[in-house]
């Protein structure tokens, strides 16, 4: 260990210029030293080549559901509530340990592969997802998904308790890399009174709290009826909103939920692809962005998307954006940028997301020869709209390289997959038996 | 020359199901010779190695300005008036037979490296897009784009007959592999009595014709107040619409223009992610194909999307229909990838898109190996959802291999990167002084 060197390429800095520089790392802190001209930096213990490449912040995928990888392709084209009740809470029935470290491999995976370095979970089995993180040397936010939905009082408590010992257990595992949110499902999945008696507890002792929220009408609505109120500001009257916590989707938000989003600085998490393939609807992104929102990217689980290719998602974000407003200067390359790397990390609360000295050494370099990357007029925009996940040459998570050359160097990608394809199998065999 | 055998992986036949099977080709006719059990079919003097992969039909972007990938990501997030007025058209202005010649081979190695192995193109300076067609081995459907719009009567009567007689000249160009069109380019920019005069020209010597139309609401509003009718009405009354041509975009049709295309036999070629990036609004795909209007897909030019990546452009057909109709079960995999591959070959007229014998043989093996397609559920899914351009590991059009184990066959891949970039920048000097 000691000092790496990304050399010979162009770094994305935090303005979003683009300038040829080199980056060095501190290894062990997993810190980034420096970002300057080549002759300014000294040499670094360790180099990797960043020639024709273009070095960025390790994306961050801050909304998903990674082992749900186990069951991308497994039912499309259905709406939310069916896709959820017929297809993916009765395979989910029979999901075991294994079979969520077999999912969370695999999307860990293709994250790495695709220029990913940090992601926010929300699942079940979740410490099987923190060592798969310990070993595969990315970053994360996890979280144990409760709801009480469909339980009687006592599994519920269960659940949630199960979910406040996960988040105080695992917080700061695999030297920091792992840390914690307590994470009931929604607002419509989880009873007031869990919110009332658990919330409280979770604000106590500092832990930030994300849930799944407006991510459709068929949830909007009944919570309007209920509360007389919009469901942002019920989330408001249970405390769930506060700068260390975030919503995944805020699809149907309107403009005083996105100003109490804005006083509250709570992150509101763009999951395009999945709020597209569900027909959930087309979240006002540049609104919230006018009002100051904090807005981060997230694909969502593999099932509803159907890969975590933040690259895809960049795209997706700036191509709604446009449709959402029928203005197509809304939503900007620059924009959705920005919501991958800094919206991103800073909504999970990680010292991430930008290429400078002292943040966390957590980057990728893009390599820049293909020719659907021809010509370059703008980098920026090539990132947004042209740029695939296999155009990544290198990841580094925590001043560690993770992917050199396109090979995984900590994990075993051909049994990864090969593990995966099982237990998917044998998963759903269970579920259709 | 003989024979190809294409073995030992899977095969999309054209009902759309995958099925294990070799194919057979004749590389002399370009043809499929045959589909069936490994053990069914004769070796081949050839072989191309399709293990894990799938044979799927060679992709057709039944949209494009193939040349526009000189202008990839020079303009962004801009509205369509404002980016053709203020960043293309005088860009364009300055385009010389070398730059046209450049994108196209530039745009021709990225759709081969994809999968896509026929397009059909409307631009200028046809004959150099018709000379790179022939020597890289592609297919296409070639017209001259004629406009009207600011220019003076004998100008506009001059591209009109340059129109004519490209398409009568060019026609069977490259043993066939090209054929051609008539394409005024729409409905507003192209006067009346330049389609009362041309178009009858064309239709008496057979030419196809093929425009933009109603892809804003800034095209039809106007069309509507002039003629008090729609603007798929007013084409029909210029003859426009007939079985052999198509429109291009189609994003705001209703349901008496609907069903006016499916009487004429008229198809519509879908361009979502141009759609989607000039906030055009979202094409009623869905009811088209229940109106059994025929439907292809395309691209459009790489300036508006910013890649001719079809597998892309399936992504967005399946997510794009969704949201048009806030159903989840609208546009679903299996019908995005027939639009790519039957639907676009029927509408420019190639016997293309289906894995057949008596077929054209332009197909491609798509590697299925990838992290990000796996597990494998469905593999229709895969290709609508989940499938890159850079999965593609071999490319065949008309027999022969135009792309094997990602390496081009009859390109050489960096000296066209070198002098579309070259050109490129060239264009954009001479645009901005």
């Amino acid at each position: 260990m000691g000092t790496l060197r990304i050399g010979g390429g162009l770094v994305l800095r935090p303005n979003m210029e683009v300038v040829r520089a080199d980056v060095l790392v501190d290894e062990d802190d997993g810190e980034i030293l420096a970002v300057d001209d080549p002759g300014e930096i000294d040499d670094g213990d360790e180099t990797l080549d960043a020639s024709n490449g273009l070095v960025i912040p390790g994306l961050v995928n801050a909304h998903t559901h990674v082992s749900m990888t186990l069951l991308r392709g497994y039912a499309d084209d259905k709406e939310l509530d069916a896709w959820l009740q017929e297809d993916i809470w009765p395979v989910e029935a029979g999901l075991e340990a294994g079979d969520v470290k077999a999912g969370a491999k695999l999307g860990i995976a293709e994250m790495i592969r695709s220029g990913t370095t940090a992601f926010a979970d929300m699942y079940f089995f979740m410490p099987e997802v923190a060592s798969t993180v310990e070993t595969s040397g990315v970053r994360a936010l996890l979280g144990h998904g409760c709801i009480t939905v469909g339980k009687d009082d006592e599994t519920a408590h269960e659940d949630f308790q199960q979910g406040l010992d996960f988040a105080r257990e695992y917080d700061g595992h695999a030297d920091g890399r792992v840390r914690t949110m307590f994470t009931p499902h929604s607002l419509t999945t989880v009873s007031e009174t869990f919110y009332e008696e658990y919330v409280p507890k979770a604000r106590e002792e500092g832990i930030p709290i994300h849930i799944h929220a407006n991510e459709t009408t068929n949830e909007v609505d009944p919570l309007v009826e209920t509360y007389e109120m919009r469901p942002l500001e019920y989330a408001d009257s249970l405390d769930v909103l506060a700068e260390d916590s975030f919503i995944a989707h805020g699809v149907h938000v309107d403009e005083r939920e996105q100003e109490l989003l804005a006083a509250r600085e709570t992150a509101v998490i763009h999951c395009p692809a999945s709020n597209m393939k569900l027909a959930s609807g087309m979240a006002p992104i540049q609104e919230m962005l006018d009002a100051d929102v904090p807005v981060g990217l997230g694909t969502d689980g593999a099932a509803s998307n159907n890969d975590l290719d933040m690259f895809d998602e960049m795209r997706d974000a700036a191509m709604v954006g446009k449709l959402a407003t029928m203005d197509a200067s809304a939503v900007p390359a620059e924009a959705v940028v920005r919501m991958a790397t800094q919206g991103s990390a800073d909504a999970l609360g990680f010292n991430s997301g930008r290429i400078e000295s002292g943040a966390n050494a957590d980057l990728a370099v893009v390599d820049l020869s293909g020719e659907h990357l021809t010509p370059r007029h703008d980098l920026v925009s090539h990132l947004a709209y042209a740029v695939k996940g296999s155009d990544v040459r290198h990841t580094v998570c925590d001043g560690a390289v993770l992917m050199r050359d396109r090979e995984l160097q900590t994990m075993d990608l051909d049994a990864v997959k090969r593990e995966a394809s099982e237990r998917a199998e044998a998963l759903v065999e269970r579920a259709e038996t």
